[in-house]
């Protein structure tokens, strides 16, 4: 599976959101606080701007580019959707599909998965359940990430206050689609919250609040990265 | 009402939904032809690419850009939504609103407007009946494009086959909001269709396939344009 | 308008949500409730139950019956919809269209106002602001219903704590449909809150929780049927 | 697992829709049908109709009676939404989710499968492809129909046309979830369409059009039904 070996790991994917300050010209500089993480801790991240700032950022930073979303269509008469070609040719290497706030439909996400494959972009499945987890897994992403929302953006960490739905997922997954690799988010914060989450058989995070509303976004990321590094 | 006395008439809209032909590099393409057509013939002319695309046509022509679609979020934790203020930072000046291809729930559109208002956008409300249109208008866009979809993509003219949907529009829009400026569309191909369009009173014409799928957009577009100069 | 004359106000219309007060035989209880109540005060009530219970209601109390949603679909392959001619055929005399907790695109109200026209129910658009109630009276219904969301369900009446909103209504549907009766709701729970309503303008009040999670259903919704006939 | 052992196999379940045909009176008269041949031949019917109807089905009939849709609330302030507990005690045994006709997001039918299961109604999970099937399997239904929706209602069998898509919906869910029971449906009209169902691996089949649509309902379901036992 040539793709999903293209995913180092592991990784820690920081979704901006529409946060301000993860939009426009503050969605550059994160993205660059994000780069410099990586060369100087050696850890794999990469960041899932707006669409509005996918390009500007895949021209600037070194670090692969998500698209937030990518609709259920072809090239066409779509106006108002998202083309996974479009987000491809602007700079994306990848997608989240899913997202508790932005959630579609079984079929839609069965076509998005495909439609990801085939034109070349990683696909990340969030999910909220074990059992939802286990059916994005069949479908044959690149990639699942299991998100309670309950806990998304409270920063009690799903891997300090609901391990069970992690390693559920993870062997639910394994057993299915042993290739996909899991990650996993909501209330992610700080470095322990990274290696407990290393430790229930995941291998990355999918980070928001705790980096992009962060007072210092630079060492908040920092001090993940490290403790990612350190496992 | 300052905004809309920056709407600059007769107004030619061309959306690139997410047709190849307005993807990317060929969007640049498209958006400095109706560029070039717009200092050539001295007529009003506007692109909605894709929202990859937007922050690139801006930096690159001076024709106003408008988006395709904005939700009716704020800024803040809606992974994979648009957020009007990141489509304004990248260059837009205004934003379709409910096109057939992509319907919003009717108080969503009295967000959607609100909010373009508030952030300095511009907003063009797409309508299917004069009902609808009527309704729309109550809200208070700039803009109401009036666009039965069982005609978009035909080559055949609204302002042609079904000249009575776009004068009830104008009629009853003229009661009840009489400063909305009122757009049609939907199988505008040729010259003669935008002329028609005009004549039923119309101040402008939104455009797609017509042009985006001509063999020659250039050509195409200049003798829109240039009808609609003449009158 | 010979349907709209049907409508004897002033109009005590009682939502059932999905409340377990309100489902099966909790529900038939209460719509007989509601008939009691309509004979004794001698004012108009109505009550709209789940789906399910439309025709057990309908075919037990002399009261009208409405649905809470219909879909904007017509008879064929629509697997799951709710066909207006179905609601009709069940005992229904009219339906809710758009209620805060089910909200319709623009162009799905249009079609089930025309719909709900077509086949005899009679229609009752619900709003959450003066500009969306303008915009739903557009469209040519019965009646619309303005309701905030933020208040419904909390005991604050929207006809003592947002007066302006239901003013505002009022005003404007006058001037653009003259003949759409307006009701109110969200927060109604005692006769004060009636009595204010009707005060604003309004010819009747749209009410749920305050009389189906009441202790004493019978007894709250006699106090708010005496107030309502006091005006 | 005792609630599957309820299904007794082959099952032929017949989706009403929102047809004429299978409205109100219609409906309890196609029901009664169904009811006669299943005691005709002895095979288990069962059958879909709308929501309005389910009560006054379920009533009159012996045959078990399905919703075809459910969605994922609890009873509270949903209006206009369809209660599982609600369908339960109007009569139904079970219900259709995500038909092809009314697709849910995928963390929606995760809710409704336990939802069915936690208020004793029989979950059919309906999809459109084998991954979908695959990946609806991992949720835990009791019944996956699988329903290519280019094939609905046009008299082309799935079983017949699209053989591969019915052999690897059967394989993978029996790799995945062994005891899920395995439908097929999709322009299934006459016995050999559901002898070839069978054949390969299913244990019943989904039926509308074919049946609700025929000049002759009472004919065309007692064909289907003498096949399926024959088998």
């Amino acid at each position: 599976m040539p793709r999903s070996s293209k995913i180092r790991t592991p990784l820690v994917l920081l979704n901006f959101k529409t946060y301000v300050e993860g939009t426009g010209a503050n969605a550059l500089r994160l993205a660059k606080i994000a780069e410099h993480v990586s060369s100087e801790i050696g850890i794999s991240t990469a960041v899932a701007p707006q669409l509005t700032d996918i390009r500007m950022i895949a021209d600037q930073v070194e670090i692969p580019v998500y698209a937030q979303h990518v609709d259920a269509v072809d090239a066409g008469a779509y106006t108002g959707h998202v083309l996974a070609e479009a987000v491809k040719e602007a700079g994306a290497v990848g997608t989240l599909i899913n997202h508790s706030e932005r959630r579609l439909k079984l079929s839609e996400i069965d076509e998005v998965v495909r439609k990801a494959r085939s034109v070349g972009l990683l696909s990340v499945v969030c999910t909220n359940t074990a059992a939802v987890s286990a059916a994005s897994a069949a479908l044959g992403p690149d990639m699942v990430a299991i998100e309670p929302p309950e806990l998304i953006g409270t920063g009690i960490a799903v891997s300090k206050a609901r391990p069970e739905i992690v390693t559920d997922t993870v062997s639910l997954i394994k057993r299915i689609a042993p290739k996909v690799v899991v990650l996993c988010g909501a209330g992610i914060t700080i470095g322990e919250d990274v290696k407990a989450a290393l430790r229930l058989g995941t291998e990355g995070v999918l980070l928001a609040s705790g980096v992009v509303k962060a007072k210092d976004q630079s060492k908040a990321l920092m001090e993940i990265a490290t403790a990612a590094v350190q496992k």
